[in-house]
């Protein structure tokens, strides 16, 4: 096992009825920006209970935060929250609401002349202002952890930051609040957090069972559940499991001490960036692939994630390998998410084009053992046409 | 799966070499009280390790905190800590220092007349002084939660108290402070964070299907690494995993919405403080005669229990329970820890006398349905005879 820090002081309130639990975590008296995105909220009665919830607080909102938010969207909030006295954030929405109000409150914060060096330059951040969340879409975790990942439009440029300072104070998780989801978030929602998992689990042996079987029970989770979900998304264990699924796979929990790769997320981050592909959908491309290309380097993990996860127990080891890479490839397609490049009607051109950003970007040495270059990143989406 | 509430926010450093990270966790100009046991810390090392760590710092030793901590004792520091001015605490030891230690810095902002009534009456306590830890035992959990076990010896009473506010504020894990420990206290580690796990897995189900495998992942872990552990206790990726599985059974992780019964461990204090059997040897004695006396309520979990964590999958409904029951005893007597009163010459009348100390202080509605009255204290403790 390798050396390890951890930490996550997020507070969870889990279950039906807890959004109204927030305002005992609100520090009293606070000035609130609300902040969501294109007002599904309130259809689906979100906004009237968190409403109902901050009776007595002052409250302004700001909605409008877009799927992969725009960086150009939330310095509007910050120049607002600023000008307003704002001092507590309450993010109501998916991961897109939640990574916006993580910049916001960190913006505010920031003491530099440009915030976009928080993302563009990595700037260490010290601190952030206090915000909480009400989760509405199980997906990408960052209802607990302190990481986002905002898109500039101007650039089409799709940057990651995260920093102690950024966690939520707490984080409102009520499966009822997800019965009115679209299909389509569901299942990216499911391949979003299989992915999270994967990224962390598909790399090298070091010795962890512990964090392998943690692994290894999201996965089964997400397996068993996500289909049900996408069926019954107003079953309450379902998406209560889901839901619980979706955030242990990205709180750091079964991270510790083992190696990660991330490297498809940083190619599928291009793909949103330049095509407005979902983010999950970008991954169920780019991971089968990365599977193929990189089955030496990963293999003595593909062979237990395929034992374990799908059943994947006789034949050789090519054949296992081999059968491991076509039940994660059927999995995707049986939510409905499409897993080639050309099922979203992108061609070679764009792999070129990402090559090229990637070496004007200076990107380089992806991956767990910091082995995929630029040309591998080639490879591998040429795998996914 | 149930509504539930989560929150830990200790900050985990693992792995060699940790210790000397302290310094950067501790509030410069600390005045330290470093509480530790009998002295085992002196001759492996990490007394020194601490030392150094902490130069910098005024810093006084509390030592001689006994295994199954004492409240006398625990006052003696109170009383010098609050002459002395110290505003950090650090436990270095295992359980029973971590334990003791929570209630020191409990004590010392306790603003009532009787500090044992945080034990005795359950008084909510709202502020403590703050602490870090370096491990040194895995067993208890102690490390990464905020409850604690105290004994008072003048009245051979065990009571547990546990507060938002008594979170370590850090530990250390480092698994080379283990590889001196006495085979006794490893198997005793490796019992007692098992049932740990147990505890808040053996119930009934309640359709939450990740915190089943997580509980699962952790027990399996213990089960391998466990034996590994006993014979090679200077083996770092074996003592590293038995560490953090030890932790992960009673960080509050695999117990988020679901039951929990806890009656093994309420008997088993009895036996601790009547006749001084080691914790975990209590839990040992307990557990298989609880799981027999249960074995109608807790029948789903215990075959799911006996299938994936023991492998057992043919026979009669009867025969595998019996099958899951006997595989628990065989591994903890493999582990040199004896499961029957007899064994540590403790006989029927001692049963009587636990009876008898649970009826005056109005002990009863033990277990995850509260349906373990003080006579069925008594029979499960005639199964252990």
């Amino acid at each position: 096992m390798n050396n390890f820090t951890f930490y996550n002081p997020v507070k969870i309130l889990f279950g039906k009825g807890q959004i109204s639990a927030i305002a005992q975590e609100i520090p009293a008296g606070s000035r609130v920006m609300m902040t969501y995105g294109g007002g599904s909220i309130k259809k689906n009665g979100v906004y009237e209970q968190v409403m109902e919830a901050l009776k007595g607080f002052e409250v302004l909102e700001f909605s409008g935060i877009e799927p992969n938010p725009h960086y150009e969207t939330l310095m509007q909030a910050v120049d607002i929250a600023k000008r307003q006295n704002i001092d507590f954030f309450l993010a109501v929405g998916g991961g897109s609401v939640i990574d916006g109000t993580k910049f916001i409150v960190a913006a505010m914060e920031y003491e530099g002349e440009e915030p976009w060096d928080i993302l563009a330059k990595h700037e260490r951040i010290t601190k952030a202002a206090p915000f909480g969340a009400v989760l509405t879409l199980p997906a990408t975790g960052s209802e607990m952890n302190s990481g986002a990942v905002i898109n500039r439009v101007a650039t089409k440029e799709k940057f990651s930051f995260g920093s102690p300072v950024t966690f939520p104070k707490f984080s409102v998780l009520d499966p009822e609040t997800t019965f009115t989801l679209p299909v389509r978030q569901i299942s990216n929602g499911v391949v979003d957090a299989f992915s999270h998992v994967l990224e962390q689990y598909l790399t090298y042996p070091v010795n962890a069972p512990l964090q392998d079987r943690m692994a290894e029970a999201v996965l089964l989770t997400l397996k068993e559940e996500g289909p049900k979900a996408v069926k019954n998304p107003d079953d309450y264990d379902t998406m209560a499991n889901f839901m619980w699924a979706a955030t242990m796979a990205l709180n750091g929990v079964i991270r510790v001490g083992v190696p990660t790769d991330w490297a498809t997320h940083y190619i599928g981050h291009e793909l949103t960036a330049l095509h407005g592909i979902d983010h999950a959908r970008t991954l169920a491309i780019v991971f089968p692939s990365l599977m193929r290309y990189k089955i030496g380097a990963k293999k003595e993990k593909l062979l237990q994630y395929g034992e374990r996860v799908w059943g994947v127990d006789s034949g050789t080891e090519d054949e296992r390998l081999e059968a491991t890479i076509q039940a994660t490839i059927a999995f995707f397609e049986s939510l409905g998410v499409k897993t080639k490049l050309s099922d979203y009607e992108v061609g070679e051109d764009t792999i070129e084009t990402i090559v090229q950003r990637f070496e004007e970007r200076g990107v380089k040495d992806l991956g767990e053992r910091s082995d995929i270059q630029i040309q591998d990143v080639e490879q591998i989406l040429k795998l996914s046409l």
